[in-house]
């Protein structure tokens, strides 16, 4: 199975993202719901959770891991390779190839989480890629409570939005990456914010992308990897809010679970 | 040592008002930033975490406990007394006290998070003690978020507790509880959009009210405090953001101190 965690339910975005790609394989999930979020926490606290997250999936059988969580990815990532012996796929590097490959990226704004902007994750791997590219980042913190509050077309949260945005709307980028798996669910908003002529990198989808390539590259793992097409939801924690916040996103009947 | 835990940082303002009234006391406080919020999470979680909560700040010597949480004073205390033998005070009863002592009131409003509104706390002990009070609550999760983004005075601030409240104005509230340690810090906004005709009743300093009284009430317990003005902070979880906002509501140069 591909597993795929985040600190909440945003992650399903990631979820969906790979359904549209690959959806004959069998998905297992999990959300930190439990510790959510990890935005706001430190890198030592995130990279603990992370590794339990891991081991978690493992456990329920995932032969390849995915975070699909910025602020982990950020932060834990070689912590994860290096201690399990599976592919492990992160949101952050998907994004940064959508960016570099892109000849037009001049100024690329980022946007995420306090932990991830500081991290400083996106910026180093840019500036390996492409030195002479301008890349500018802003810490959005509110977001993430807003889409897991399900405010995705109030006008406070437009507002709130158009002032994060603001500072990189003054310097003129042309590329914008979602740098949260929450984001995409403000996508249109952020779009119209930041203005049409700046293209807008969904690390979720960039991620799917780079997954199918994987796969097709290594015809053994894929042909071991289950395909009923069967997903299961766990979380550390349920609330009627939270199953109502994930039927939102998959947009399917699919149940959450307790993990025991 | 009077114990005092909360979800985060937000439960600084419990010991803002214990230390105003009861400065001489030594105070011991544990923040649970490490998974911060509680209010969106569980009763069974929330429960699960007040306990561990507890047993940390017993181990540090508290013989009172405070539960500086409106979340877990709503789903956790009667679990929290009957597994600890020290006196357990929690934020909602002196609240709930100082709102049924006023012969002016008769339509109160509460706000709070989701998990302290579902809880029907409030709710609860206001009937059992005057039923003839209308009684009508509201969920703003996302203040929480805000101040814990320190956005104390924002345009968008203003706007959110705006919508928040506007049910209760609608129902011509007379007093106002604020059901969670985090809006004691939007007090000023709060009293604004509900309007100068409602009455604002801050869990904090009726909750130092209600220890004050015990400890006149019980001079063995209280001779045996500690009686030096010492604070300790402690915390699950330390990043620069979270030390800077607790010296915002503490006011002093308290450091916080990662709990080991």
């Amino acid at each position: 199975m591909i597993g795929v965690f985040d600190s909440g339910i945003g992650g399903l975005t990631v979820v969906r993202a790979l359904k549209q790609r690959l959806g004959i394989y069998d998905i297992v999930y999990f959300g930190d719901t439990a510790r959510t979020p990890y935005g706001t926490k430190s890198p030592q606290t995130v990279t603990q959770y992370a590794l339990e997250d891991a081991a978690f999936l493992l456990k329920k059988g995932a032969r390849i891991l995915v975070i699909g969580c910025n602020t982990a990815s950020s932060v834990a990532t070689d912590v994860l390779r290096s201690r399990f012996d599976v592919p492990v796929f992160e949101v952050i590097s998907p994004a940064v190839e959508a960016v570099v490959a892109r000849p037009e990226s001049r100024r690329v704004g980022i946007i995420g989480t306090r932990a991830t902007v500081v991290s400083g994750a996106y910026q180093e791997k840019i500036t390996q890629r492409r030195p002479e590219l301008k890349v500018f980042a802003a810490a959005c913190p509110l977001l993430v409570p807003l889409v897991e509050e399900g405010w995705l077309k109030k006008p406070e949260t437009r507002k709130i939005v158009k002032k994060y945005l603001l500072p990189l709307k003054t310097r003129q980028i042309d590329t914008l990456i979602l740098g949260c798996t929450h984001y995409p669910l403000l996508k249109e908003i952020i779009q119209t914010k930041i203005g049409k002529r700046v293209t807008v990198i969904d690390s979720s989808e960039a991620l799917a992308v780079a997954v199918e390539a994987f796969l097709d590259d290594n015809p053994d793992l894929r042909d071991r990897l289950e395909k009923t097409g069967n997903n299961h939801f766990f979380v550390s924690d349920l609330t009627p809010h939270m199953q109502h916040l994930a039927s939102r996103i998959l947009r399917t009947a699919d149940r959450l679970e307790v993990a025991t």
